[in-house]
This record gives structure tokens, sequence and C-alpha cells, in this order.
């Protein structure tokens, strides 16, 4: 072959190696990203794991398991022998053949809240009389438990959902929302009532999220108990699963963070990311909410999840909660002001949303996208 | 044999059969409750749908599945002849003799909060300064997604949690509760996009469940999302789940409804439930909450939980919120008045809470029980 090798793309290279499940020939299996095409790994590797429709069962084997599958991987694509491209080449499948599904099978889905800039934004727009913020959100990383299975891939139709919009008033939301979001997929799952140790012997990677939101049935039924049918609909992810390793660049210090957290959630190592986000509705970037300022870092969201004993199991996904900076909201609530800036309305019927991500080092989440669907019942 | 036959005790005969999972030589495999015996169904039947660790592959089958194999369970208990016998015989097994285990994988996990007594209990406590009863509580059934992963079987010991109690406090719940409530298991599930069809078409039965509940955790953590570490330690559910045939003699009107609800919410079928809880502290019957009196049925909360589309999974539990009467409060908070009432506490290290249930005409739902664990940390 004349073509470069490895074949890879921008943000798509050695160093990045995101997971995922393609359909390809009738069967779902695990694949790596590379360039523009994903690398069948149950032939490469000689490892059923990997012929599996998700990545759960991969996940489940704990890290040792992958970093060594990440190593051998980076081995076989770096080396430009001819030994080596035998074995890779006739497993390379060009990204336009498959079909990319969801990548794992999600158990609990929990959403965080640890953008302080959309926490207070949210809050005034609320709940004007009062302080922004509520009393304990600089004590906890506030989160709630969404719907897991409504969690759907990339690409997937978003259908506009009917609801309370207020008293007495049902029909199509008339406040769709996007929201974007970071999301972190849990490998290795603890025994009950055994807090989480390392975040990093837990977590196996990130995902870009769009937590769907309908604002107005949101604010009509979230008190006392949260959101609930305004975010159920449909919450899409990536494709693609990057693995921590790949973002080993990107990790900063946390925010500072006062009052000092109590000591379960005291960091102990930088888990803070710098990842720049983009929001584009119909092509047009809208916002460039910058990662790297959230209050809250995922390895404090994983010890706060289980310090109360609640068991971690392969697959849990929890997600930041809208990225927001002071100019580069998240979402379009904040965007437009819950509706009342002119020429920022909530999404229209046929409104495509993508959410990209990449880090300073070039390393590309890639895309979570959807397109709106006109409500229907039934 | 000369033992009565088919060989029941009360609230356990033939119009009832509760479908469990037990383990037994080795294996787990779904069987029925007859009397104090488990029938094992898996080589009474001929199906291997019943050799499974859940009920989940035989909850998908459907409705008509569900009748099928209760007509011919009904069929081959109740007859008292030799043929009936020798089939059904050698393959009882006395409850002492099995370890029951959790009936049904759980895929989503939903808390409604459906007892107005119970709502303005809470109302009236936690927030003293305001209308008890949130605007919207009279228009919608409040609810909130649980954590799936953390519900476990009647019998499993809870561990006192630790958290956040209040501003700056980290320690052991000292105001941990119990909620007695009935529980709604899916079988049937739903494409994306589309609303439930009929209660009974999707639901196929009913089990008890106790919310076990962090109140101080809870009490600093609820705003603005609603509960997540004060309930996510633990849920607990009996071993059976009665099919919705067995509560044909309990099913009464609805309470009556003020404001009337709008129309996807409105009861085409009576689903109201006369049943009555009963709460024992270490065997000592605090509380008998009667079910007849919630304000929203299951039907009404199964409409809502898909009203925007979001999709029913074979294994998705909801549950009824605390059953509360007016003179029988089904939890702790309600009953000692947030630990001010004497001689109330909230639940002690070694304390057993068992929840059981039963109809007018003897069907009883067994039982949930758990112990509390002195907390540890790790």
């Amino acid at each position: 072959m004349t073509a470069a090798w490895p074949p890879a793309t921008p943000g798509f290279g050695v160093d990045h190696l995101p997971y995922g499940v393609f359909e390809s020939g009738g069967s779902a299996r695990v694949g790596v990203r590379i360039g523009d095409h994903v690398l069948d790994l149950a032939p490469v590797l000689h490892d059923e794991v990997f012929a599996a429709g998700s990545l759960n069962p991969f996940l489940a084997r704990g890290r040792t398991a992958w970093q060594a599958t990440r190593a051998r991987l980076r081995e076989l694509l770096a080396a430009d022998d001819a030994g080596s491209r035998a074995v890779v080449e006739p497993h390379l499948i060009p990204l336009d053949q498959v079909t990319l599904r969801l990548p794992i099978e999600v158990a609990d889905y929990v959403d965080f809240y640890a953008s302080i800039d959309h926490a207070s934004n949210v809050g005034r727009m609320f709940r004007p009389d009062q302080e922004p913020l509520k009393a304990n959100w600089r004590h906890l990383p506030v989160g709630y438990h969404g719907r897991a299975g409504t969690v759907v891939v990339s690409g997937t139709p978003i259908r506009r959902p009917y609801g309370q919009l207020r008293e007495g008033v049902f029909g199509p939301s008339e406040k769709l929302d996007f929201e974007a979001e970071l999301a972190f997929v849990v490998g290795a799952g603890t025994a009950p009532g055994t807090p989480a140790g390392p975040f990093d012997e837990h977590v196996f990677g990130v995902t870009l999220l769009n937590d769907w939101s309908a604002r107005d049935i949101q604010n009509w039924e979230y008190v006392p108990l949260g959101p609930f049918l305004g975010k159920s609909f449909a919450t899409s992810i990536s494709p693609w699963v990057t693995p921590l390793e790949a973002l080993e660049g990107a990790r900063i210090d946390g925010r500072p963070q006062d009052p000092a957290p109590l000591p379960y959630l005291a960091r102990t190592a930088k888990w803070g990311l710098d990842l720049t986000l983009a929001v584009a509705i119909n092509g047009r970037v809208v916002s460039r909410p910058p990662y790297a300022g959230m209050y809250w870092t995922p390895d404090q969201m994983l010890a706060h999840l289980t310090v109360n004993g609640a068991s971690l199991r392969t697959g849990d996904l929890y997600a930041s909660g809208t990225v927001s900076g002071p100019d580069d909201p998240g979402c379009l609530l904040e965007l437009g002001w819950n509706g009342t800036r002119p020429g920022v309305p909530f999404l229209q019927d046929g409104d495509i949303v993508t959410i990209t991500a990449s880090t300073r080092d070039g390393i590309s989440l890639g895309e979570v996208t959807g397109g709106v669907r006109a409500a229907t019942l039934g």
C-alpha cells in the first residue's frame, strides 16, 4: 500500500483510539476508531470479548486489561512493518461502511450540575427572588438519576415531547433545549457498601452527551423531587468512548473551590480537563463552552456518588451537567435567557444540534448529534 | 400423600401464585409460591424461559403468555387427580430449602409520591412557611428516577449510609427511615416515542418495596434536583411478584380527584387497590397504611411516565411513594414528626423493619424485610 500509515485523520490518530460498537455484515462488534476507519478488534486481537454488541464485557475486565489492550493496539498501529500491517489491514473498515451503535449498555445514568456558571444562571432565571446558588451547591456536587433506558446513540432522531407545560396546559414542548455535557463511563464496579477507589480505577473513559431538555415541562414538574419527564424522553451520547489515557495531555488542576470541600471530596490527582466544546445548530457554531472552568471535577463526582455505599456497575454513566463558561453557555436556556433574547429561540422542528469537543493537543471527542422531529402522540 | 392438596397456607393459595426466583442445587430458577413451597416451573412446564435467573425473559413475552401460564398452573394445582399431582409434586420444594433472590433484573426504577397525606405531611415539615402541597401536585403524579443498581431483595442487610448531614457535617445518617410502598413491575415494554397502552397490557404485577431513606442527607441535598444519596444506598423489594390477576378482587375506584386530571391521565378502568399494609419494627406493628386512599392510581402513574415518549423496558419498576393514611403513616418521618415525638426515634442499628400487605379476600403480598447494620466506611 502506498497510503500514509497509519490511516489517521486529525483528532483520531494512534494517540487517541476511542472505542465504539459498529454493525457490519449483520453483526455488532467492538472496534477502535483510527482516522476514518474502524478496526475490528475481535479478529485482530483474537479475543471474543470484542465480538459483543456493547463495550460492557471488555469494560468489566478493569484497568490492567484496558491498558494492556491499548498498548497492544498502539504497537500494532504505530509499527510500519509489513507484519503489523498484514495483521491490521484486513480488519480496517471505512466508517462509511458501518453503522455505529450505542457503545455501552447503560446501567444507571446520573447527571450532575457541576458548572457554577450554568447553575447560577439557571437559579437567576427560575428563582429570581433568591440567591442564584442554593446553600448546598458549593458543598457537594448536586446530581440526580436520569432514565438509562432512553440513552440513545448520536444520530438518533429526537421527537419533541408532549407534556404538561404549565397548570392545565398539555401539548408539545414549546421550550425544547439541548445541554452540552461530558459524560464518564464506569468500567469497574464496586461492591455494595464500599465507596469507590481512585477515579481511574473505575472510570474507563469519556464521551459527549446531549441532555435534551423540555424547559416548560421541567419547570412545572421539578419541585420537590427534581427533573423527570422534562429530561427522560431522550439523552444522546457519542458513539465513541475516549479512554482516559488519551486525555493524559488535557489533565489540569481543577478550579479552586471555596469553601474547601469535605475530606471525602478532596482532590488527590489532577482530574480537571482542558477540553473545549463546540455547539452547532444547523451547522452554525453558537457557543464554545470551556470544560476547564467546571467547579466540580469528575473524581469528586464519583466520590460523592458512592460515599453512601451505593454500588457502581459496569456501564454506569454519569454526566457533568451543562458545560457553561461565563461567556459560552452550553444550552439555549442560557443563550436566549429563557426565550427572552431576540433571535435566540428554543429548538425548532428540523433543527440539528451537533456537539463536539477537542483538547489543545488535538484529540477530538468526535460528535454527538441529533435532529428534532415534530411531536406526535403514539 | 395424605396432606391437604394443594399445599396452601393462608395468603398463598391457588388464587394467588406469585412469581419469584429461587436458588436451589446451585442454580437460580423461576418458581411460583404455593403455600410454603415453591414450584419449580421449568421442569413442570417444560419451558426453558423459567430456567433463568430472573423473571425478565418470561415477562418479556407479554400478557397473553402470562395468562396462559397462570391458567395452566391453576389447572395443575387445583386438580386433585393423581395425574396432576404426579406432575407437580416432584417439583415442589419447601421454602426453607431455597434461597430467594431478586426476582427481576431492574431496568429503570422510578419512585412516585402518590399519597396526598404523605406529601402534605412532608411539606408541612420541610417547608413550614409554605402551602404543604406544591402547585403541581394535584395536576400530575410527581416522581423521580432512583438507582436501579441498588435495588435488593428482602432480607439483604441495610448498612446505615454516610453522607453530608447538613452544612459542613459528614457522618453516618442520624435520621435513617423506611418508606412502605407498593411497586409495579413492567413486563411488556414500548417503542420510543409511543406512550404506553392500557395498564394491564404493560404491567405484570405488584411487589412490596421499602424505599430506605436518610432524611438528613436528603433534606440537605434535595434542592433543586431532588433526592439522590439520601435514597440511592438501598431499596428493598419482596422476593415475590403478585400477578395483577390475583388482585382482581381488590380492584376499586381510585380516590376522587379535584381538579379533574388532564385527559391523558383519565382513569379508564378501576385500578385503585384495596390493600392494607402493615409495618413492623422488631416485630411490633407501628402502622397499618391503607393503599385505597392513594390519590394517584398506578395506571395514571404509567400514563404520566410515558406521555413524553419515554420508552418502557421489561424489568422497569415504579413505586407508589410512601403509602400513608391520615392516621397510618408509612414512614418514621411522619410517625415521629421528624424526630420530635417522644418514643418514636428514627431507625437504630439492629432494628429490623418488615412490611407486609394483604387484600380483604386474603391474598398476601408476602413481606419485604431488612435489618439495619452499623455504618462503616469501606
